[in-house]
């Protein structure tokens, strides 16, 4: 049995505002017996909609869920993972053990470890335990790491104060007009903003949520407003790089291991207006450019191997950008479980087996919350009607890959400690994956769920674009 | 030639007071033509002092100081390294470079290396262009690097909020009653305080310029007096480990390189009272247990090569404690050129020979700012006529490895930009190498100096203890 821990970054490094549904695929990798530990009870019908299709028992589970902590089971609070209680429950239902998975490398995963006496089950246990996570997940660490492997980054600086930033800047609009500037830790473009000193730019391939445009000698402006928010109150570095502009998104993954960097997969991240519109899995199969395909792994590896040695272990997601010419440079490193795991390596190549022939593609859309799903009952029963879900037959169809967040209603019941407003968007989207043939059908397979759940929806202004 | 500079760590990542005095040990490094980069004009007599002793050419060295910057000279201003009238006046006085070393790796190094057309002659410019040189340099992410590493270090944990170092806190003094606090980025046991719960501890060893009981109970209000100072205003992760009782403080040093990591020299650091008194060196002559030497230079040789595999390239430094039992425990790594360097590199090997027959051993005192010198020129003179000056004969007396700082009123002349007043106390000491033959010899040279200046002392109370 795996001891599978459902959690995310630690607050003490970025407080994100409610995670119970993002953790929940975590599911997706269970194995008959194995133990899961979630900040909340798992939704059941998505429980039993997973093991469904991954051929688990679901009654055969051991799940927990540590005490509330801080965040009332809308966070794992880490330090509810080493509660007494909470470990001699955890002790107790234990057989052996063969590995310890974390979705996020927190220390706390790792006292966990140390307290079950399974360190030697958790790869990486001691570099987790003192604070490894943090580094390997930074975005400003990862630009010096990348530059040392020799691997291509935009040009770009890594500042420490307002004034570096500034001067970073000031060079690079000179040299490109349109930077992003990053916060070192954030995910999902929430801590990119694009800022540009001419016309807008041609970036809705990139994911950041914010978007400035600069007068001109509006550097220092920029900065004495935006330096808290960029350096998270002065507490990370902050990155200043070059938008590569009209530029495809692509990731690829890497299973890091005491004796080697496997590759696992790629993709390619869609965005459009900015946001993330949709991932798709694996690149293999989507036509891209196959010089660009060898780059991308091949320095992606060679990044991994910097992370293996400084002893990071597990899933590792490296993004990058290819720009018009197939150059590919890499943009940041996500050294966790990132949200493709699962979509490839579960619902893609175990599930739907896209390598099989006639071989199939992956896509999983964000689709806008205010989808008049009626839960995932209701969504489930729509689409098999509308003969969208996933027929496993011909291998074609919808896929939940999380479960279907309850509406809120935005008032009294809104979670505490939100650092962004931005990052409520995030909270209720609705994770749908669509196994396809040819773009054509996942095109029809999206429009025709988007113009149901649009119609089904209670707000009238529900409809595309979202 | 090669280009030498004089630099320290960026203002924007730890502010220190006044280095003019301390940088020009860069002076030890020079040879012929070579260019030098200094805060301030260097002191001539030192200049001269050292050039005799390395037998090099003074006038054939290239000075150059770049415009003052914020710090009016007594810090080498990252910024004014790419100032273009300096850049020009830089490139304007070079022949053929083989090599850019700098004392500390700054991104306005590699920028000024970049300008010059230089980044190939300065190891790891790309690395340390992306803020490498923090990375590298951090107390904290030296934990992750060293568990990554197997390689061993106190118990302890890295914490990002006071919430988890007094978590961390509460359990380290359950288990040995006193542990040490430490900034990620200061230096010479000022970013060090060691707290106790019991009495105090036997912990003269230890670089730490603070000391702290605590009541029962009183973690958490140690925390929330002490967070601002230990993370740098939140600035920078924190480090709480376990105080080593009755250790002995050891460094072993490497040169890394693409190809290798070359270990060059260890040796001891002697702390009187909490402060480093002297350190010494070569270690291999100062009747070490041969099986601590070995494990740590082998345990640092591993470390060394972490800091390889992410791209530093340069002189390195691993500090660490050898315990009752002969049990090593790293500290931490200062990846840039050290205060030990120079004197074993060029005083020790080059001008002393310390290997040759009959072997000698050279300690550098840290000897008190009273001391009535009468300046560089007097000094020099009283250690000549008492018998004390360095005798190239028989390899033994007095070196001089930094220049004497001019006498503080601690008036309105005190440098501005002071963070700790702690730091003060590291302007004006007096820095003095002992070449000798027997501990006797040592303590007899040491003695003699002590009872002149002292007497000469325009400061009643300048007796020892200091």
């Amino acid at each position: 049995m795996r001891i599978l821990i459902g959690n995310h970054i630690d607050d003490s490094i970025r407080l994100k505002s409610d995670m119970a549904s993002a953790v929940q695929r975590i599911l997706w990798f269970a194995a008959d017996g194995d133990l899961v530990v979630l900040p909340a009870p798992p939704d059941e019908d998505f429980l039993h909609y997973v093991t469904a299709l991954t051929g688990v028992d679901a009654a055969t589970l051991r799940i927990h869920v540590p005490p509330p902590g801080r965040f009332e089971h809308r966070l794992l609070d880490p330090r509810t993972l080493t509660d007494p209680g909470f470990v001699r429950a955890v002790a107790a239902d234990l057989d052996e053990v063969s590995e310890v998975f974390a979705l996020w490398p927190s220390p706390q995963v790792a006292r966990l470890a140390s307290e079950l006496g399974l360190s030697h089950r958790l790869p990486g246990a001691a570099f987790t335990r003192q604070g490894g996570g943090e580094l390997a997940n930074s975005k400003a660490h990862f630009r010096a790491l990348a530059a040392g492997a020799g691997v291509a980054t935009a040009p770009g600086a890594v500042c420490h104060t307002a004034e570096e930033a500034a001067q970073a800047m000031t060079g690079l609009l000179a040299r490109t007009g349109a930077v992003v500037v990053k916060q070192a830790h954030n995910g999902s473009g929430n801590g990119n903003e694009i800022v540009f000193a001419g016309d807008a730019p041609a970036s809705g391939h990139v994911g950041a949520r914010h978007l400035r445009r600069l007068g001109p000698g509006a550097v220092e402006r920029y900065w004495s407003e935006r330096w808290a928010w960029a350096s998270a109150e002065g507490r990370f570095p902050v990155v200043v790089e070059c938008l590569v502009p009209d530029a495809e998104s692509l990731f690829t993954e890497y299973l890091v291991s005491d004796d080697a960097v496997l590759p696992t997969e790629c993709g390619v991240l869609s965005y459009v207006g900015r946001r993330l519109d949709h991932q798709s899995v694996p690149l293999r199969h989507l036509g891209v450019d196959p010089a660009v395909l060898e780059s991308l792994v091949t320095q992606g590896a060679r990044l991994a191997q910097v992370y293996r040695a400084i002893g990071y272990r597990g899933f590792m997601s490296a993004d990058a950008v290819a720009d018009q010419a197939g150059v590919v440079r890499f943009t940041e490193m996500n050294a966790h479980v990132s949200g493709s795991v699962h979509i490839y390596d579960v619902i893609a190549n175990r599930i739907v087996g896209v390598s099989a022939q006639p071989r199939r593609t992956v896509a999983e859309y964000a689709a806008p919350a205010c989808w008049g799903t009626g839960g995932m009952r209701g969504f489930l029963a729509t689409a098999q009607a509308i003969g969208c879900h996933y027929d496993p037959a011909r291998r074609i169809g919808a896929i939940l890959s999380a479960p279907i967040p309850a509406p809120r209603d935005g008032g009294p019941g809104e979670p505490a400690g939100l650092t962004q407003p931005a990052e409520l968007a995030e909270l209720a989207e609705i994770m749908v994956c669509l196994a396809y043939d040819t773009e054509e059908t996942r095109d029809k397979l999206y429009e025709r769920l988007d113009r149901e759940f649009a119609a089904q929806s209670a707000d009238p202004s529900c409809r595309p674009p979202y």
